[in-house]
Order: C-alpha cells, then structure tokens, then sequence
C-alpha cells in the first residue's frame, strides 16, 4: 500500500502537533493547520501536507516566528494594514479578516494590506471565509523570483497568483485561484515528487533552455501563461503585494531569504466589496446565477471551483488519501 | 499615396464635427473625440478613427443619445454609480472621475460603477487620467460575446479588456490594457479592414472549427489567452461590470442590440487606490522603480505602455498618417 488514509480531523491535528513541536504556539499551529486541512480536503494536495516539511524548515531556521502576534492597523476609512511580524500568513490573515469585512460593508470597497508575513498557503483558502461573508472578494501575493518576464531572459517575478471569489446565496462561492505561470510551482513541485514529466511551454532550465523536467525547471525559470498578458498580470502582483505596501518585490524577498526551503518573508494584498453597495442589492444574486448557468450549460465547461467543492463533500465523508512516503517523511519531524 | 498626414487637433475637431452632424451635443462629441484623438497619438489605431463609423452607425440607428447627460451618485463612502442614460461611455467617465478620485483620496480605495453607457474606446484611455492623478487604477468591461469559456464551444464572454494603471513621478504612468481573448476584437477588425492573416490559434469560424482569416473569426469566436486562466478572467471581468452593478452580461448585451455595428449597451467597473494610504507614503514610488529598471535592464523586455509612450511624442511633433480609405468614409460622413 503506498497510501493511507486520514480523516480530516486526523490532519488537522497531525500538523498542529508538529507545527508546536518546532516552536508554535497554538494561535499560528491552528491557523496553518487549517489552511492545509482545506488544502487536503478540496484535493489540492499541491498545497496540503506536502507544505509541512517547508513549514518546519523556517521554524528550525528561525525564519520564521511561530509564536508572532499579528497587529492591525486602520491606516484609512477602507484600508486595513496587518503587520504579521515575521510570522505565518494564515493566523495574520484570520486577525485581519474581521475588520476588512466590517471596513468594506461600510465603505462599500475595503483593502487589506499584509506586510511581514511568511506565505505558504493556496490562496483560494484565504477569499473563501470572505466570500462566504456575502463578499466579493479578490487577492494577491508574490513570492521568489521564479518567471521571466516577457521578451526577457531571466527569472523576475514569483508565480504571483491571483484568487477571486464571487458569493453564492444556494451555493458555495464561486473561487478561482491561479497561478501567473503556465503552471503553478506547487505542481510543478508535485510533479517533481511523483516523478512526472512537464508538458511542453511551461517552463526553461537555469541555461533559459525549454524542458520537461520538473527538477530542472524548478532550478531555472517558469514561463508565464498567455505570454505578455500573463507577465503584465505578474507584474501587477508584484506592484500590489510589494510597492504598493511596503514589502519586498519578489527579487528583493530572494535575496533577504535564508532559502531554508520554506516560503521568504513577502507581501500581500486583498480587496473586498459588498455587491449590497453596489446598486443592485435585490438582484446581482439571481441575476448572476444567470451566467453560470451559460456557462455550464456548455458541454466540457465548467466553473472554476466545481471540482474542490466535489472533492470537500467526497472529503468529508471518506477522508483523504496521503502518500505514505509523504507521512512517512511528516511522522520522523 | 494610400495615407495623409493628420495633426491631433485636426483628428479632434473632424471627429467632433462628425459626431455633432449627427447628433450628438458639444460635451459628448468632445468626449468622444478626445480618446480618439488619444488613441491615434499613441498608435493604437484599432481604437482610433477606424471607430467613427461605428459611432456614427448608433447616432444613426437611434440607439444611442448623443446628448445624454450622465448623473453621478454616492452610494456608499467609496463607491461611485456613474449612470450614462444610454449615451458614450466618455462623457460619462469625464463626469465621474473626480468623485470617484475624491473619494478614493478620502477613503484608500474606491469603486466607480458604469451603467447604461455604450463602451468602444481602449482602457487605457480611462485608467491613465486617474494615474496621472498619483492614483493605482483598475478598469474592466464586458461587450458582446465573441470569447469560448474553457472547454466549451460557443462565444459567451466579451472580449473583456481589463486596464491597470500605476502612477510614476518622473514618468507617464505605467499602463497595460489586455482583451482576455489572444487577441484583442479591435486587432482582429483591422487585420479584416487590412487583408491580414490571423496566426494560429487566436480564434475559430462560425462551426467551431480553427481559422486565419480575421473575417470568419469575427463571425466565429476568439479563444481566451492562456486557456482557463484567461477564461477566469473573462469571467471575472463579466460579474464585475455586469453581475455587480446590475448592468448586462455580454450575452444579455447582445440580445438587447440592434447590431447596428456600434457599441451595445453595457458596464464598466472601476478601481482606483491611493498609494500614499497604503503605509508607505514616503517610499512607494521611488521602490517600485526598481522593478521597473530590473525588468528594463532584460535584453528584450519592455514596460507595457513604452511604445505608446513613444508614439505619442512622435505623433504630437508629427503628427499621424491616416489611411486615405478610412479617412474617405469619414470624410462621406
């Protein structure tokens, strides 16, 4: 057997457990263990357990302060500032949340800056709880320098993903959460693991020269989706999640990193809006309902996050099943 | 000779004087004539002249009021409703960009919603003015369907530009204006007017099947860049200048409009941020052109608005050649 199978709440306190074993405590523990858990339970496996090694490397490095106490600032009307203070994203994100909620419901459109933390996590989990608030929501984040812009020749921005997430009054919100590389470096990085070759035009090795190797594209470069279009949107996140707020660009987060294997310190941004503010509160709900329908309704299209809610309630139910030689790998730590 | 050499005021006041004959007051003509004016300057010219007619066509066929006279109100601290009353979209965004920017600098962050407008300009015309004002600015529209959602098989988004603005203080801002389709609709209309092939892979004929002929394209539909990750965003561009703010999906547009080769009726969502209320008022400037040198300093690479930044100091001095055919229609209208 190379698989095991876990419930839900059996990887939530797996991690949790080995998150306090390095040095948190359990505000920080709780919120990355929840973060991987939905991770694992929506068969995002890319950004589940096999994130844990890379979470404990910054804790063991000191990197990382797993016991940092996030503050919040109100800088303006609509603007909330979360300084994690060297910590991890998730437990930032989760004291922040609350006040761009309330910020946005009263402003109409709020924005959340997230200085000084250490992301790790897939963003979906983090416009989700929002969206589940009746907002739409939007975020961003930059990383290491892992995509060549366009025309260029070298690695400059991270794979900046992008997540948007529309509520839903029967459903769970629509999410999307992408990547601004052809293929995101978590699965490149599973690819790596399970030994898998890369298709064609996802990335170049450190000599700039194309190939299929997952382990060589991970030492040299990844190619932007679209070309220039998916490099602008790059260089949006980086202006976003860096300029805008004071934290590093992606280049700058490499050269301060310890590269201990876990994610450097960086930036991130997040917009709210309240559809109740915008001038269609009795109907942007069922009208939009409209546009999904259109759009499933195709044959072979469907919406972006059909797939994750699938696996959730599969999850739920069944548990999920882990590699051992992953569990194997998290049992020693 | 097939061209003539225009000067930018003589590209204005011919637009002006055109659109007037056929209806519309001094305010919108204005309008109109300034972005296209604007678009010519900086070379792009499928936004340019070559959409007068279409203009016209809409005066003509009645669908559009050239004399609306937009209202503007507040309807949450940060949110602007700019309603058109079914005029051109530029008149209508000249009336609502000073709140929208009042009450960005008020707030951190502002949304300007675009009902009941007519939209057939290029983005960047939109999101510069607010940049020029030291304001991060973000646009997106929708129009009629001419985009496949991934895995599907039949036209339902609109190419849906999307326009993002960052503001610099030495420089013209830095502006990028992308359709979510491979290419953009108006790029595809002047390859037809021109006899260009399309390449590859940007759009299919009326039965869905791959096509060059920029001709069947526009009867067929085009393919969203970089597959799904366009397609989100597409998708996004539609809920938010449609599903949000109570106007048309592209689909719905197309259903209401008379095909008279001029804009339908549709939405336009806008976001503008105030960098100097992000927490980092002293430095945001200054640090993001550091990503800018890194990605210039790249054999190849090139900031996205440097070619129109450059056209437009050719074309003030110079002035712009004209194709005699599209100046011959214009000059019969």
């Amino acid at each position: 057997m190379t698989n095991t199978n876990l419930k839900l709440d059996e990887i939530n306190s797996l991690v949790t457990k080995v998150l306090v074993k390095y040095g948190c405590n359990m505000e920080n523990a709780s919120a990355v263990a929840d973060v991987i858990e939905s991770a694992e339970a929506a068969g995002c496996h890319s950004h589940g357990l096999m994130r844990l090694p890379g979470y404990v490397a910054t804790l063991k490095s000191g990197k990382v302060n797993g016991k940092a106490c996030p503050t919040v600032e109100n800088l303006a009307p609509a603007v909330i500032k979360v300084n994690g203070h060297n910590g991890f994203a998730p437990y930032a994100l989760q004291q922040g949340r609350s006040h761009l909620i309330k910020s946005t419901r009263k402003c109409g459109i709020g924005v959340m800056s997230l200085v000084g933390i250490h992301h790790f996590a897939a963003l979906w989990t983090e416009v989700e709880p929002i969206a589940n608030e009746g907002l739409v929501a939007f975020a961003c984040t930059s990383y290491k320098p892992a995509v060549i812009p366009a025309g260029g020749t070298k690695a400059l921005y991270g794979t900046n993903p992008i997540a948007f997430g529309w509520p839903r009054k029967s459903h769970p919100p629509m999410v999307f959460d992408q990547a601004s590389s052809v293929m995101a470096r978590g699965e490149v990085m599973l690819a790596a693991r399970e030994e898998h070759a890369l298709p064609d035009g996802v990335g170049v090795d450190v000599d700039g020269k194309p190939t299929n190797d997952p382990n060589e594209v991970l030492k040299g470069a990844l190619l932007a989706f679209g070309g220039h279009k998916g490099s602008s949107i790059a260089m949006m996140v980086e202006l976003l999640a860096g300029g805008l707020i004071g934290e590093s660009f992606s280049f700058e987060a490499a050269v301060r990193d310890n590269a201990d294997g876990g994610p450097p310190q960086g930036g991130e941004l997040m917009i709210a809006i309240d559809p109740n503010l915008l001038g269609d509160a009795d109907n942007w709900s069922d009208h939009s309902e409209k546009l999904f329908e259109k759009i499933t309704e195709q044959e072979g299209a469907r919406l972006p996050s059909d797939r994750r809610h699938k696996n959730r309630i599969e999850s739920l139910k069944s548990g999920v099943m882990v590699a051992n030689i992953l569990l194997d790998k998290i049992r020693v730590l």
